[in-house]
């Protein structure tokens, strides 16, 4: 099942265009080290939704711009976003064999090799970001952005809500205590992939804080929709391990307050990031396509 | 034993100016998520001997350049360095219980908690030192010391060099395999290091150049030393379980060209460092020192 086939031909597009972009911004597998070259475009180049990539390249087409300047932007949130699947999925975090319904990047390249991959992931994605901003205009923005990534990546972001995730198992959390968690570990990297694009367009204040808003919903939306796919879903078409959270013990939107209430927070999320983009004007349809995929999705 | 009783007061003053910088730069560890700051702070915290940030602010000494914007660039290159320490010390990794005379993060922490740890301080590197750089005046020496930074890291330095040294266990190499392996290992954070120093002091390219020859010598003579001190160190002075490497099978100086080679090497690697920064005149004292303590050290 193609995972992409929810999507319109545009975002279609342009997940073409940020996977031929990630393909450059990858060390070649045949070159030293070669085994962690490949373990690296094992664990970004094969497939996934590539929503973080979408949001920057949607973000900016809402402030007007569309040119080649954003691709390393949607690079560098994308080779994040894969080495934490890679760690994320290690024997000593959740144990998963199976990601988009392949091996994971330590069943092939045993475990020490999949740290380094995602080691070597996390700092590409700096450096490409400071390579590529060097010869840009404005300097202060550029700094901004490296900055936002930083942030989102670390223990205010995303390895902190991973901590959090790892401390809930077992353990009842409240519904903000769940939504904080899932904030930090995927909603501050989805939320700095709309900032990097609307930076990169030239957003202004209040701009940011319209996409931002926008950006939380979103990004809680998503993972509202994963819990509910947890439970709904079959392996063969989520591409993971389906019932593996609750298998898990790990704290869920349904197993908190129950499928009909996630289903109606989803709703609410939707709607909420909706309303925060409708005041940008008439080229927010990427944005609102990819608000409705990502509390729709059936993968 | 206190591994810095080998240096000067200039350097031991030096020390406790990073320790009190990365002190500030570390999330308290009573906020949460509070696991992961105590994990993290545990890691860098620890002693050491502060030989990247101490080459920050010795490079930039000998261009005339004290001042406190140095601090990030040393407090950057030195979470960089103690995240890596915590990733090598995994059990998939080097499988060391040891470091410092202390417990292995791994070992206090759990094994998904030092990964995080690692995890969030290679960004926590990275986003402080954009942090700072935003305030800067030169935006594109800002720019390309967080390129530099990313670039040391990745695959084509300590990520990749760490790649390297695990497929050399059980396998000869050459000198000259050894080398490059080191070079890329440690090599290129140690070399980021004097670099981040010498452009936050705004040096030219040809003092660049300079500066660049002498820590590529101290970085691979800091790596000859430390394989003649497995073999004649104990584990109580070196702070580290002792004869490590022979044990484990892996390539070293001793073992490729033997002892008295490895210090015949040593004092040539001492000599190339003291020649390249003859030129730079009065002020590198400090960097004489580092070269002559990367190659004599007891610990």
């Amino acid at each position: 099942m193609n995972p992409n086939s929810e999507l319109g031909p545009v975002l279609q597009a342009l997940i073409r265009r940020a996977e031929q972009a990630l393909d450059r911004s990858l060390p070649p597998a045949e070159h030293s080290p070669a085994e962690l070259h490949r373990a690296m475009r094992y664990a970004v180049l094969g497939g996934g939704k590539r929503l973080r990539p979408l949001l920057v390249y949607a973000a900016a087409h809402a402030l007007g711009e569309d040119g080649p300047q954003l691709d390393t932007a949607a690079c560098a949130v994308e080779l994040i976003h894969a080495y934490s699947l890679v760690h994320d999925d290690l024997p000593a975090m959740d144990d998963d064999a199976l990601r988009r319904g392949r091996p994971t990047c330590h069943i092939v390249f045993g475990e020490a090799m999949a740290i380094l991959a995602g080691d070597a992931l996390q700092a590409l994605a700096f450096e490409i970001l400071a390579d590529d901003l060097v010869c840009r205009t404005d300097p202060a923005t550029s700094m901004t952005m490296l900055r936002a990534l930083g942030r989102a990546c670390g223990a205010e972001g995303m390895a902190g809500g991973q901590a959090l995730d790892l401390a809930a198992v077992g353990h009842l959390l409240t519904l903000a205590e769940l939504e904080h968690m899932h904030a930090c570990k995927t909603g501050a990297l989805i939320r700095a992939s709309v900032q990097l694009g609307a930076l990169a367009a030239g957003a202004d204040t209040a701009t940011l804080q319209a996409l931002d808003s926008y950006a939380h919903a979103v990004g809680l939306a998503f993972q509202v929709r994963d819990d509910i796919l947890d439970v709904e879903g079959e392996s063969v078409v989520i591409g993971k391990t389906a019932g593996k959270d609750a298998a898990a013990d790990k704290p869920t939107f349904p197993s908190i307050i129950g499928l009909d209430a996630s289903r109606a927070r989803l709703v609410e999320l939707t709607d909420s990031a909706l309303a925060a983009v409708a005041p940008l004007g008439e080229r927010t349809e990427l944005l609102r396509e990819l608000a409705y995929y990502a509390a729709h999705r059936k993968y």
